[in-house]
């Protein structure tokens, strides 16, 4: 049997059934290529398209989109050279491009949460009916500053964003990866009664004001902000292991990338 | 003559008339208030309405949004503990809270960005008819690195965010306080022609993976990130300056605030 791309890509929708409208979409490529080899990226950045195109890799699948927008929008970027490059790239290697964004985060349980969970060593923390949130165990003494530890020693970085007081103790926390926006942060602070709150991405005057607020007045609420890339990256390890299991006959390499941002 | 809220605005608005629609509304207080002491403020935190009422202040002008969101929609906060106390001490006071934010923003030159040259010590290097535009003098070699340590001295912090090369020589360079967004940012880096961006604040896969890309490339661009309340806190000063200069019986202090984020 002949593997392509629509096998492949019906797998990965599968678990939800199709969703419309969404983000998900072939970016680049044909429905009926032949696929023997996979990769599994957060981003399509134009290093791991070389690399996976060098490798012969005949499919990305990517988290986060390919241009540079939510929507993969490009008619504001023709002419634009680092555009122009990228779609260069992509188009005459014919490598095929598929999102999976809204998908795997409607998986049930998330798959980005499920990855991060295992990467993060938290998995035996989690609430069964409600994963991104955890409850540490009672014979432990932690704060936000033990938790940040664990999660520098993880991501091996040397420094991580707070807000709110490094001492205070902390028993109950949300994770929520990516950017899911500034209201729903709050909200899940507010309605779950939580301390912390572990995100990877805000908007700067929505969610750390608020926890800004909250600790000037006295409240238990801290914020840590692990980086969009290290808050989901290693969710995509999910998608590795299910399109290993679905169809073996495949080769699927997972590809990480170095963070955009450095610290100087 | 007695000075209202509406004597302040009045002048606030001025230079730009009356926009429809606008986020600078009166976020609390009446238009008819004698004001006799105005703070002028990057954002209206719990601590800083705190200050200004135990201060005797009649007014706030802030730039940035009092309840967690760009439009100060309040609903979606009804019960929500930090909401309501914020609210409360708000009302008990009876201070006046105005948003300053798209008026300064369409100040001819840009209120923010004036007051941000000035603080950066960059009023020299400006394209007089695009100031944020800028161009180092051809005495000087600079680096990313150089002008990252410019800014830490400045911002008194000991690192900054960056993506590229920390050793590319940098001659022109874009200066884009607050979140303009990914759109705006990486068409100015392209129409322009410059070698550097420095923002307030970015969406990760945006502006930064556009500039990773290009870096992957071989073209000299590199993005450096202030963080959004380092970007424009200073900026507001030229509000102090304005209002004292046109209503010189008022008493206008500037509050400044420390940082949200902290490193550790």
């Amino acid at each position: 049997m002949i593997i392509t791309v629509q096998t492949v890509l019906d797998r990965l929708i599968e678990p939800v059934g199709q969703l419309e409208p969404t983000v998900d979409t072939l970016k680049s490529g044909r429905l009926n290529a032949e696929v023997r080899k996979v990769a599994v990226v957060f981003m399509a950045t134009y290093a791991v398209i070389k690399q996976a195109v060098e490798s012969g890799v005949d499919l990305i699948i990517t988290h986060e989109p390919t241009y540079y927008n939510h929507m993969d929008e490009v008619e504001w970027l023709e002419g634009d050279p680092v555009y122009e490059k990228k779609r260069m790239l992509i188009e005459e290697s014919g490598i095929s491009i598929f999102r999976l964004h809204d998908y795997v985060h409607r998986y049930q349980p998330d798959g980005i949460l499920v990855g991060m969970l295992k990467m993060l060593e938290w998995e035996a923390y989690t609430n069964i009916e409600e994963m991104n949130l955890l409850t540490l165990p009672t014979d432990e003494q932690h704060t936000v500053r033990t938790i940040v530890t664990h999660l520098k020693n993880i991501f091996k970085v040397d420094s991580m964003l707070v807000v709110g007081d490094p001492e205070m103790p902390v028993r109950r926390f949300g994770l929520m990866p990516g950017a899911s926006g500034g209201r729903s942060h709050i909200q899940y602070l507010e309605s779950r009664n939580i301390d912390l709150l572990i995100v990877g991405e805000t908007n700067e005057w929505e969610t750390n004001e608020y926890v800004r607020d909250a600790t000037d007045m006295g409240l238990s609420k801290a914020l840590i902000i692990m980086g969009h890339q290290n808050s989901e990256e290693a969710g995509m390890l999910t998608v590795v292991e299910m399109v290993r299991e679905a169809l073996p006959d495949l080769q699927v390499d997972f590809i990480a990338s170095p963070l955009a941002l450095k610290r100087i």
